[in-house]
C-alpha cells in the first residue's frame, strides 16, 4: 500500500464528467424533447454548447463581475440564451425550468455504484462539485450514489479552481488537506487541489465529450494515482 | 394520505436525541473510559452536564457573545470546565480530543436504521443539526445512517431555533419550506421550524434524559404528525 493510501482519510469527486456522463444524459433527454415538441434543433451543438459556456459563466462570478450565482442559475441563463441562438421558442416556462434541471438527472458512469460502494467501505466520500447542494442531492437520488456527505463550492461561494473549495471542503469535514484525495477526470482540479496539499487520483473518461473529441487520458506520476475508473481505483487504493 | 405527504418532498432531522441516544452512548464511553483510566467519578452527573452546558453555550453564540464556534468547539470549551469540576487530571490532550469526540461515536435508537430505510425511499432524508458537519459525518459512518444530505447550523453560522437555520435547509435543498417536514423528539425545535412554514413530525424518544427524568412525549394535534419512533413515522406518512 503506498503511503498516501494509509492516511488519506476522506475522497472528494469532481461530479460533472468524472461521475457522470452530462453529455450522453443530456443528448437523450434533449433527444426525447425534441421529438416531443417536433423540434429541429442538431441537439450535439446545444448540448456541447451549454457545457462550453459553464465556465466562462463561472468565471465571472470568480472575478466578481457576476455576484454569487449558483450553478442552477448560471444554467438557467444559459440556456435563456441557447434558446434565443437555437430559436426554441415553444416551450412553457415550466418546460425550461425542466430542461434546466436535466443536469439534476445525470446518468453515472457505469462502473461508478460499485466503485463507490468499494470505496466507502474505509473512506468518506464526498462530492466537491462546483454543482449547487440541491443539484447534486438530487443527482444521488436519481442515480443511487451512497455519497456519505455533499459538499459543493455553494458552501463556499467559490468555484473550484478556487483555493477555498479544497481547504473548505477538509475544513468541514474536520480534516487536515492531506487526509484528503480529490478524484477527478481533469487535471486543472487536480493540480489546483494539489498545490492546496490535497493527494489526487485521476479517472480516465475518454467519452466525456462524445465520441469524436479525444480527451486527455494520459497518467501522470505527480498524481497519487492514475485509475481506469472507480472499481480500478478502488482496487489501487486498497492494495 | 393527508393532504401532507403528497407535498412533503424532504424530511430534516434533528439529530441529538431523536437520531441518537446520546445519553447512553456517552456514558458507555465514559465508564469505560474511567475503569482503564481507573478514574472515580459520577457518570452520569458528567454526562448530564456535559449536555447542560450545550444550550447555554450555544446562546452566548446566538446572542453574539461569543463569535461563532462550532459544536465541537462548544463541546470542547464545556469539556476543559468539567474536567477542571470533576478533578480529572490525568488524561493527555490526545485522550481529551478523543473524549470530546465521543459526540461523533453517538449511537442510533433501535428503530432508526430500518425507518429511515423506509423514509428514504420516497423523500430525501438529511441531518438538520446543530452539531457540525464532521461531527455528523463520522456520526452517520458509525451508525450507518444513509442520510441524503448532511445539513448543519453549521453551514448557515446559525444554531436552530433561529429561523435562518431551518430556512437555509430548505433553500439548500431548492426547495419552498412547506415541502420539508422538521423531525424532531424536542417540542420548541418543530415550533420554531412551524413558524417557517416548514412542516411537522414529533417522535417521542421516552429515554432521553436516562430512566429517571420524564419527558414530554405527549402528542400534539398541532404538529402534522405524532409518531412513536421512525418506522411508525415511515407507516403514517405512507398511509
Amino acid at each position: 500500500m503506498p503511503a498516501r493510501a494509509r492516511t488519506i482519510r476522506a475522497l472528494v469527486f469532481d461530479v460533472f464528467g468524472t461521475v457522470v456522463d452530462w453529455r450522453g444524459s443530456i443528448l437523450r433527454e434533449c433527444r426525447a424533447l425534441g421529438r416531443a415538441k417536433r423540434l429541429a434543433v442538431d441537439w450535439d451543438a446545444f448540448t456541447d454548447a451549454w457545457r462550453a459556456g459553464y465556465r466562462p459563466a463561472m468565471a465571472r462570478v470568480r472575478s466578481g463581475e457576476l455576484p454569487w450565482m449558483n450553478i442552477d442559475q448560471l444554467h438557467r441563463m444559459l440556456l435563456d440564451e441557447l434558446l434565443q441562438r437555437f430559436a426554441i421558442d415553444s416551450l412553457t416556462e415550466e418546460e425550461i425550468d425542466h430542461l434546466n434541471r436535466v443536469w439534476h438527472r445525470l446518468d453515472p458512469w457505469t462502473d461508478v455504484r460499485r466503485g463507490l460502494a468499494l470505496l466507502k467501505r474505509r473512506h468518506i466520500i464526498a462530492t466537491l462539485s462546483n454543482g449547487n447542494v440541491a443539484l447534486l442531492v438530487n443527482m444521488a437520488k436519481h442515480g443511487r450514489l451512497p455519497w456519505d456527505a455533499v459538499l459543493s463550492a455553494e458552501l463556499f461561494h467559490h468555484y473550484k479552481p478556487d483555493p477555498e473549495a479544497y481547504l473548505g471542503a477538509a475544513a468541514m469535514l474536520g480534516l487536515e488537506p492531506s487526509e484528503v484525495m480529490m478524484v477527478a477526470a481533469h487535471k486543472d482540479d487536480l493540480r489546483a487541489a494539489q498545490a492546496c496539499g490535497l493527494a489526487t487520483a485521476f479517472v480516465r473518461r475518454p467519452r466525456e465529450k462524445g465520441p469524436k473529441v479525444k480527451v486527455d487520458v494520459s497518467p501522470e506520476p505527480s498524481f497519487d494515482y492514475n485509475a481506469r475508473d472507480f472499481v480500478d481505483l478502488a482496487k489501487r487504493i486498497s492494495r
